[in-house]
C-alpha cells in the first residue's frame, strides 16, 4: 500500500481560489427562488445572496486572468443553509446554485480550461433535513436509521430545549454521524468516491478530528485513492498536523499554522488584536521578528514528509475567520507583501475570493460579503500585484517545488532562495517602514559576476564580493530575483 | 386541445394490483439498515417491514400468473414514513425499496412483459424533511423558499405545539404546498413530467381535492399528457367525481363508489360496521338489494363519459380503509362473488395486495400487513378463482369495453349482460343463500336455441321460450356466460 503515500503533482503546481459559493458570482442564466436578498447589501448570517455555479463558470476567464488554475469550494450539496455545511443530500448539488447539470458543466469547462476543482466534504456531521437523521425525527424508535446516528432519548429535542443526541458542538443542527455503524462508513465512503468517479479533483475534508477514529480516514483514503490516486485530500486541521500527514490519510492540511506565522511576522505592528484573536481556535498568534519567522516556515516544511509539505494549502484566510486585511488593520502593503511571500513559498496558494480586490471582513457573516463586480470598488494596484506574482509563480517551476532555504533574516528584513535543479530564485521582502539596501552574503551559494533578473521589472541584482547587492528596496517592497544561467555545482 | 380529453386504451384493458411497497415482498439481494422488523410480525404504526422493488422484481411471474397487468403504487419515493407519503424528494425512489436504479430495473422488465406501472403522486404536501419547507425550519423568514409554504409564524411550531403553518388535516408531518407560487407549480409539474418521461405509466393523485384550484389540474394534465398521451392520470376521489371527468383534468378516478356498492349489495348480511362505517369519509354505504345493485352499478357509468368511466379504477378497498373481506366478517363467499363482479364489469379492475390469497385486515396498521409468502397460509381456492375470473376478463374483451346492461334484478339475484360487436355475454350472480333456477327473460336479445358456454366451466345454458335457462345457481355462486356465435342484429 505504499503508493498510497503519492501525493498530486497538480496541486504543487496549483493556485487555488476559494469560495464561498453564495456570495462569488450570481447569473441570471436560471430562475431561483424569488426571496434572494439584494447582492450589494451586507450579509447576513441566515440570508441567501444568490450566488450561484452559472455565475462562477461566467468568471473562469477572470480567475485564470488572475493566474488561479484550481478552485477550491465551500460546500455545494444541497443544504438549508447559506453556507451549506448543514448537508441535505450528498448527491445533489444545491438548486439555487444550479443543481448537479450546473456543477458538472462547471467542472468540464474547468477541466477543458487545465483547473482543478476540489469540494468540500463534510462527512461528521449531517443535517435535521439529512434523510436518514429526518427518518428517525419522524419515526422515533421505529426507524430503521436509529444507529446512524447518537440518540440518547425521545422525543428528540431537535428544534427546541437541550439536543438529546450527539451533534457537533451541541448545536442541535448538525447531528453528528455513528461513523462506527459500517453501513454509514460505506455510505460517506460511496459518496465521496461518487464525486471521485464524476471527475472532481479532491476533497477538503471537513473537521476531520471530530472523527476520532483515524481508521475512517485511512479508509476513507483507500476509496477516494482507488479510482484516482491524484485526488487532493486535503484536511481541515488548523493546528500541527503531522498525525494526519504520514501518507496514510491526507496529503495536505489548511495551513492556517501558515497563515498565523504570516500574520505574526507581516502583521506584526498592525494586528487588530479583536480580529485575531481566537483565530481558528489556535492558542495564540505569537508575534514574530525575521529570525523568529524564517525558523517557523522552515519547520513548517520540515515537521512534514516533502511530497506532503510540498501539497499544503497555504491560505492567508478562510471563511471561518477575519480576512488577513481586516486582521492586519486594512494595510495593504502588509497584505501584498504577504501574499508576495505566499506566491513564492512551497505548499499551494489558496487566494480567499475577494482577497484580491481588497475586501476586507470581519467574522461572520462579514467576511463572507458578496464580490463586488462593479470595478470601480476593486483596489486595482492590489490584483494587479498579487496577479503578478501569481503568473511568476506559475511560470517559474522552482517557485512551486524548489528547496526552500532562508538566507537572511533581521528585524524587518528576510531573504530565502529556492533552488530546483539548475534553477535558482532568491526572494528578499522588507517587511518595515524603513528602506533597505539590500546586500545579502551569498558567497557559500553564487559566484561573484553571476546575475539576477527582477522577475517584478526593476533593475538587474547582482553578486559582488559574495554578496547580492540591489538598489535600496522601499518600505514593504519584495523582490523576486532570478539567477540567469546555472548555479554554480 | 380537444385531444387531451383522450383516456388511455390500456387502462381499459387492465387488470391492476395495488402494492404497498413496504409489505408485498423482500428481497435479499441488497443491504437494508439493520433495524428493520421481522416480515412475520404484526404491523406497526411506525415500523418498517423492509419491502421492496427487487422482491416485486422477483415476484413478476406471480403477478402475471393471477391475471394482473398493471401495477398501481403507494408512494415509493424516499420518505421518512413506512407508508411514504411524507416525500423527503420526489426525484429518488427510497433506499429501502433499493433506489432508483431497483425502480428502474423492476420498470423495464415490467414493460418487457406486457405490463403498466403506476406510480403514487403526491403533490398537495411535502414533509418536515422535504428540502424547502426544511430550508424555512432552518432558515426561518430568511429562507428564499418562504413562500413555498403558508407559514404564520416563528419559531415554527414543526415538532411541538401547535403548528403554525399550513398542513394536510393539521397534521404538522404535512406541510402543505401554496400551489398559488408559480414556481411551486413549475417544481411539481417538473417532477410529474420527469416521471412520464422516464417511462412511468401514470399517476395516482393523491388528495387531489385539497388543491382548491382546478386550474392546477388542468395545467397538471397539460405537462403530463403532452410527453405521453397515454398515460393514466387517477384521482383520489372518493366522492363521485364528475367535475374531475370531464376530460380537463383526470381519465378516472378510484371508484370508491364502486366499492361502497359492492359492500352495500353482496355484504349487505355480513357488514361489520366497525370496520364500515366512515370508510374513505363517505357520508354512508347504503345496503342495496339487487335493483339498487342494478341501477347503482348504471348510474356509475351513466354519470361520467363513456371513455372515462372505462378508465375507472373499480377497487374493493386500499390502504387507507379496512380489506374487504374484513368488512364482510370474512365472508369469503362475498368477497369472492364481488370479485366475479368486479372482474366482469366495466373500468379497470384493481386487486389490493393479498386480497386474492384471502388476508384481512381492519384499519391501519392492520390492513397493511405483509404478504404471506408462505403459501400454507394461503385460501388457494380464493385464489384460483380470483385467477380464474381474471383470464377470463383478460380473453373476452366484451368484458373490458362491452357496453353493460342490467337485465333481472330481483332479491339477492343479478343478471347483465355485456355487448361488445357482436359479442355478448351474460353474467348472474346469486348473492343470496337460496339457490336460483336461473331463468332470464332475453326475448328483445336473443333468439331461442342460441346458446352460451359457461366460461366457469358449468355446462352451457339455452335461450328457451325466450328465456336464458340453466342448471340452478348455488347459494353465492355466479355464472360468466358467453354467447356463442353472432348476436342477433
Amino acid at each position: 500500500m505504499s503508493d498510497l503515500t503519492h501525493t498530486p503533482d497538480w496541486v504543487k503546481n496549483a493556485i487555488f481560489y476559494h469560495i464561498f459559493p453564495d456570495r462569488f458570482a450570481k447569473s441570471d442564466a436560471f430562475e431561483k427562488p424569488t426571496l434572494i436578498e439584494p447582492w450589494d447589501t451586507p450579509p447576513t448570517r441566515f440570508g441567501f445572496k444568490g450566488g450561484d455555479l452559472v455565475g462562477i463558470y461566467e468568471k473562469l476567464d477572470y480567475l485564470q486572468d488572475l493566474g488561479v488554475n484550481a478552485i477550491l469550494f465551500n460546500p455545494i450539496f444541497r443544504s438549508a443553509a447559506n453556507h451549506r455545511y448543514h448537508t441535505h443530500d450528498y448527491y445533489q448539488v444545491d438548486p439555487i446554485l444550479g443543481g448537479n447539470e450546473a456543477f458538472f458543466n462547471l467542472l468540464d469547462e474547468a477541466h477543458r480550461r487545465g483547473m482543478r476543482i476540489v469540494l468540500d466534504g463534510v462527512f461528521n456531521h449531517a443535517s435535521r433535513g439529512f434523510f436518514q437523521f429526518n427518518h428517525i425525527l419522524e419515526n422515533g424508535d421505529k426507524s430503521p436509521y436509529l444507529n446512524w446516528f447518537h440518540i440518547y432519548g425521545f422525543p428528540m429535542n431537535a428544534y427546541q430545549g437541550k439536543p438529546n443526541y450527539s451533534c457537533w458542538w451541541n448545536l442541535p443542527a448538525l447531528p453528528q454521524f455513528n461513523t462506527d455503524n459500517p453501513q454509514v462508513r460505506k455510505y460517506l465512503f460511496d459518496v465521496a468516491r461518487y464525486w471521485i468517479m464524476q471527475n472532481i479533483d479532491g476533497w477538503r475534508l471537513d473537521v476531520p478530528f471530530e472523527i476520532k477514529d483515524e481508521s475512517f480516514w485511512r479508509q476513507f483514503r483507500e476509496a477516494t485513492k482507488e479510482p484516482n490516486r491524484d485526488a487532493y485530500l486535503v484536511g481541515e486541521i488548523p493546528s500541527e498536523a503531522q498525525d494526519w500527514l504520514q501518507g496514510d490519510m491526507f496529503d495536505g492540511v489548511m495551513n492556517y499554522q501558515f497563515s498565523a506565522a504570516c500574520v505574526g511576522f507581516f502583521g506584526r505592528d498592525y494586528r487588530d488584536e479583536a480580529m485575531v484573536s481566537g483565530m481558528m481556535g489556535l492558542p495564540e498568534v505569537p508575534n514574530l521578528d525575521a529570525q523568529g519567522f524564517a525558523r517557523r516556515t522552515r519547520e513548517l516544511l520540515d515537521i512534514y514528509p516533502r511530497q506532503n509539505a510540498l501539497a499544503q494549502l497555504n491560505l492567508m484566510d478562510s471563511h471561518d475567520m477575519p480576512r488577513f486585511l481586516s486582521m492586519v488593520s486594512g494595510n495593504k502593503d502588509v497584505f501584498r507583501l504577504a501574499t508576495l511571500f505566499q506566491m513564492t513559498y512551497p505548499g499551494a496558494p489558496c487566494i480567499y475570493y475577494g482577497n484580491e480586490i481588497g475586501m476586507m471582513g470581519g467574522r461572520d457573516p462579514e467576511n463572507r460579503a458578496p464580490f463586488p463586480w462593479d470595478e470601480s470598488q476593486w483596489d486595482h494596484d492590489l490584483r494587479n500585484a498579487i496577479k503578478t506574482y501569481a503568473h511568476i509563480r506559475l511560470k517559474n517551476p522552482v517557485l512551486r517545488t524548489g528547496e526552500y532555504e532562508p538566507i537572511f533574516a533581521e528585524g524587518r528584513q528576510f531573504a530565502f532562495v529556492r533552488r530546483l535543479e539548475n534553477e535558482r530564485v532568491v526572494v528578499a521582502l522588507n517587511a518595515g517602514n524603513e528602506s533597505w539596501d539590500l546586500n545579502l552574503p551569498v558567497n557559500d551559494k553564487f559566484n561573484d559576476g553571476q546575475y539576477f533578473v527582477d522577475l517584478l521589472g526593476g533593475e538587474n541584482a547582482v553578486v559582488e564580493e559574495g554578496h547580492l547587492r540591489k538598489r535600496r528596496l522601499g518600505a514593504w517592497q519584495g523582490v523576486i530575483l532570478r539567477l540567469e544561467g546555472s548555479a554554480p555545482g
